[in-house]
């Protein structure tokens, strides 16, 4: 049987790096995984659910591999790439699966030497649940994968690294990483930014009313559980397109507010049939 | 047996009236239900369903009840009342399920007369589904419902009311209907407002952008897909606490928005913590 990648080394496996390697390897499209991470007790979680073959802490001892996963958080992405690249052999294949894509990408086609090529991607699946123990054997099933090409990247790599997201159940779909930095400002982290301010917002006002929370605020806040180190990452990262996505949306709700403070319902009726449009829309997808 | 209302007449045969009687009726609470309805159609699910025992559109037709629940739109709540006064035999009970309770509980105190006591309620259930085949006989299961007596509020008629809602599975909460007005405002209210804006803004941005939806864009937007009129009389009928709400919640954005576009990471950081500390205490709430 012909693998994939026969030797993958996973750095960082947490929710996203560990489902992939669970998935890669039930598809039969990898053979032996090496996983890099800080946490011992999230290595041996990650050995005794068959995740991983062989855990190491050091990223320099991950040995000859054919592909290297980077899923670590976006701002250690570049970091860990720059301590790798000396122990690289030729024609190991890099790919990352970070929320953010445009300085990643230039990052790692910076440090990067030629024989290595690099493809970055986004799967667009996920959960506020971190670490090996929170990875899911189907955790792509049916999610997009966004893979974010240049002129610099190698065709061969690319059409691998797109059969292996293929392989465990995504859609994979090619974007500029610029472009997939704009869409994803809204179609995700404007929606933290907004998890993350609801929480806290009803927190500061008076916690006693999430005794009243129904099945709207409990999904619009649980993502307000992610890890505030990741998001802050994105953010900084994407600091243009995030900036740009909260104020517009800003704008929007002033002109929701400012018609309800003026009692102006056909202009609410007009904003939420509007939204509804969006929703029914979001739904055709897929 | 003893049935805690027997006759009973739903006015509104949608999710939420038609939750209760079936919910109701497997509880074993109540007897005979007549639903009262404008679409024909919506009252035939409703029989076909075992919701209702006996159907009219007029509701001026319902008979003698010792229970009327109004499960109508929130400002079509006082109207319905109001061509209900001249046929209620005395001793019925008249309770309703809208999700403002100041202006109804206003407005129907003034309406019935005192041999009709009235309770105001608030099951905090539903999706952005409705009628009566969205009804499901476990909506209330572990929900909240908010009751809302005032010193006017019949002691006796309080208590069979608190009886049918925890004979459902919900759990029984007594507020002001001010008080239940300000919270819902941020609990519920507000994040309406956030899922219909946020589709709504996505959409006019760039629709083929939710072909990048993930889980946190689907549940933040679900409820944008419920009835605009019926959201649009809400937030009318809560307009003062709904306009606050959305202007904190506002400030409490552009202060993340801020700490972002200056790629302040320890203030992002802090913000996100905020949030985080927020989601935990709704999570232990129950």
């Amino acid at each position: 049987m012909a693998w994939l990648f026969e030797r993958v080394a996973v750095v960082g496996v947490g929710l996203i790096g560990g489902s992939l390697a669970l998935a890669a390897r039930r598809a039969g499209l990898i053979s032996h995984v090496t996983g890099v991470g800080r946490s011992e007790a999230n290595l041996a979680t990650a050995r005794a659910r068959g995740i991983i073959d062989r855990a190491t802490r050091d990223v320099e001892a991950i040995g000859p591999v054919d592909l290297v996963v980077l899923a670590v958080p976006v701002e250690t992405t570049a970091i860990v790439a720059r301590a790798l690249v000396p122990r690289l052999a030729p024609g190991t294949v890099v790919t990352d699966v970070g929320s953010v894509k445009g300085v990643i990408v230039e990052a790692l086609e910076a440090l990067l030497p030629p024989t290595c090529p690099f493809v970055g991607t986004h799967p667009i699946a996920g959960s506020e649940r971190s670490g090996a123990a929170a990875a899911e054997v189907d955790l792509f099933q049916d999610a997009c994968c966004v893979i974010t090409p240049t002129p610099r990247t190698d065709a061969a790599a690319l059409e691998r690294v797109e059969a292996l997201w293929r392989g465990v159940g995504a859609r994979v779909r090619r974007m500029a990483p610029a472009d997939h930095d704009r869409a994803l400002a809204w179609t995700s982290h404007l929606v933290h930014a907004l998890a993350y301010t609801l929480a806290g917002a009803i927190n500061a006002e008076d916690p006693s009313r999430f005794a009243l929370a129904g099945p709207s605020l409990r999904e619009a806040t649980r993502v307000a559980a992610s890890l505030p180190e990741l998001w802050r990452d994105i953010f900084l990262a994407n600091r243009t397109a995030v900036n740009e996505a909260i104020t517009t949306f800003s704008s929007q709700l002033e002109r929701l507010r400012a018609a309800i403070a003026a009692g102006d319902g056909d202009a609410i009726a007009r904003l939420l049939e509007a939204g509804r449009a969006g929703r029914r829309r979001l739904e055709s997808e897929r």
